[in-house]
């Protein structure tokens, strides 16, 4: 199933997504207008704001505040992504110019705060504390594993564990907020709770994972950002741990880390992946945390949306962007 | 009445947001201590944390929530200075090396990410949706703010207007969200809180103003970072806009806007403003702000608190660090 088939069933919903980001653009200052514009137009592919969504539906909820926290996750992934950029010194992202690169880091600081301030404002308007709380805690786990990953830049003793309590932090939390949240609003069973709080974190460790592979198999265009850009920053990802795995003596990543300026091993790394069946074996690795995301999603009701959150799953591992 | 004489009379509970802020340290990464640390030891004149206990005592409130409200804001607070410092490139504050001029800039993002969120958290912890609401907005309003600022540093095209638009956004916003938080959460009746919210606002346009003062007339010792650190940054703050007014044609501010090489100019702008009536008509400013902070506070209940809010309305005035 094609990502918008699965997207056609909600459609209405992620239209009307679409419009309340549109009216977080609308301000009284030019400039940050401007700065809105670049960072919330043309915005992902919105799997965050879809599941929050389709966990919300299962049984009772306020359709208004559920829109309010589905654009509330896209926003705080937005706010990261804005950080993220300014940090690593991204030029692109999605095949645009970054705001750091079109204003300045200081403005996309000030701007990611701001994205996180709006964020936090919608989560609010759901009055639910549940999710208020989660919006809170969920920001801290990120940031912390971002300041994880910082630290460990450049740093060749990772293990795997490492680098999946890292991926846990800076992405599977936020996706198992967006399916939490989601559902708390709906007056779902704690039960229920819990089997779309396991679908989300284990889906956002698989959909992490894939993201890790597509910086080496990608295509700039398909990216819309440069290919390699993980190794470039000095972070182990798996295909990159895997390469370490197999060749601890001697390998392209080993010599990148040693001599950054030896930019030509970026290359040599990516070669190498993707010539051997190391992306096979990522990707094994992302089907299991898949199928970890589907194993219980049978106790829930039986309705439309228990079918999409599984070709969801199977969309998150299959997709090439 | 010396500040710490009026914080004596709620000692007990600053000894508490203290411990609280130290709870805040205690975390499993090495690494994120050290920043925590070096961000939350030895914080400032706890300013803000004092105006929401005594705004919040005038009435019935829970201790615990309210000592949680008095450790956010200045978490917050704390957060906001992280990311000002990396946006600015200051290397020192309070008489220490900054998160960014220890760890560098990324860190510095992250870090204040985290605290936002920490700050979020104790909010939440209170479950007052005002309180809650109000966060969000505080920050989207303190990040508005900023983003103005950095969109106008060395315009010389700016007038008081704007000046104090934009010192009502990045300080008075949180002072008046310090003092209306502790008053919600202490069942005040709404005129009650209308009081304490206008004492906030013009306390801290007043708090603002002597800020700005001393980054002319203070030593580098009492003020714990250089001299003249605003129009370094390309900042117009009230005296230099008076130098703009009194000397529209041709002044050292002027020059040192026209080409930032000459640094000799801020030096000269400094002994410009510092030898003339201009620090003296600040201060006035400042005190009428006083004075329009405390009109209204006769009308709250005639506790101890009541008093120490005019006192410390007099301190703000006439501190010199």
């Amino acid at each position: 199933m094609d990502i918008n088939e699965i997207y056609g069933y909600i459609r209405e919903d992620m239209v009307q997504v679409e419009e309340r980001l549109r009216l977080i653009r609308r301000v009284d200052f030019p400039h940050l207008v401007e700065l809105l514009d670049c960072s919330l137009k043309g915005s992902g592919k919105m799997i965050r704001p879809a599941l929050a969504l389709l966990s919300g539906k299962f049984y009772e909820y306020n359709h208004d505040h559920l829109l309010a926290m589905a654009t509330a996750v896209e926003v705080l992934h937005t706010a990261t992504l804005v950080h993220d950029d300014a940090i690593d010194k991204s030029a692109v992202r999605r095949g645009r110019p970054t705001i750091n690169e079109m204003w300045g880091a200081e403005e996309a600081v000030l701007l990611g705060d701001y994205l996180f301030a709006t964020a936090g404002e919608l989560t609010a308007s759901t009055r639910n504390m549940r999710a208020i709380e989660l919006f809170a805690s969920t920001l801290k786990t990120i940031s912390g594993g971002e300041i994880e990953q910082a630290f460990n830049s450049f740093n060749l003793n990772q293990e795997r564990s490492q680098y999946f309590r890292r991926i846990a932090k800076k992405t599977a939390s936020l996706f198992s907020m967006s399916t939490e949240s989601g559902a708390a609003l709906s007056q779902a069973p704690e039960e229920s709770i819990q089997v779309l709080i396991e679908y989300g974190y284990n889906l956002g460790i698989a959909f992490q994972i894939v993201d890790d592979i597509l910086d080496f198999v990608g295509t700039e265009e398909e990216l819309g950002k440069p290919v390699g850009s993980d190794l470039a920053q000095g972070t182990l990802t798996l295909p990159a741990l895997i390469v370490m795995e197999r060749y601890p003596e001697d390998s392209p990543v080993k010599r990148f880390f040693a001599d950054r300026g030896k930019k030509e091993n970026i290359a040599l790394a990516i070669e190498m992946v993707c010539s051997s069946p190391i992306i096979e074996e990522s990707y094994q690795v992302a089907s299991d945390y898949r199928d970890r995301a589907c194993r219980n999603l049978g106790s829930l009701p039986d309705i439309v949306n228990r079918r999409l959150l599984l070709e969801l799953a199977d969309y998150v591992v299959r997709r090439n962007r």
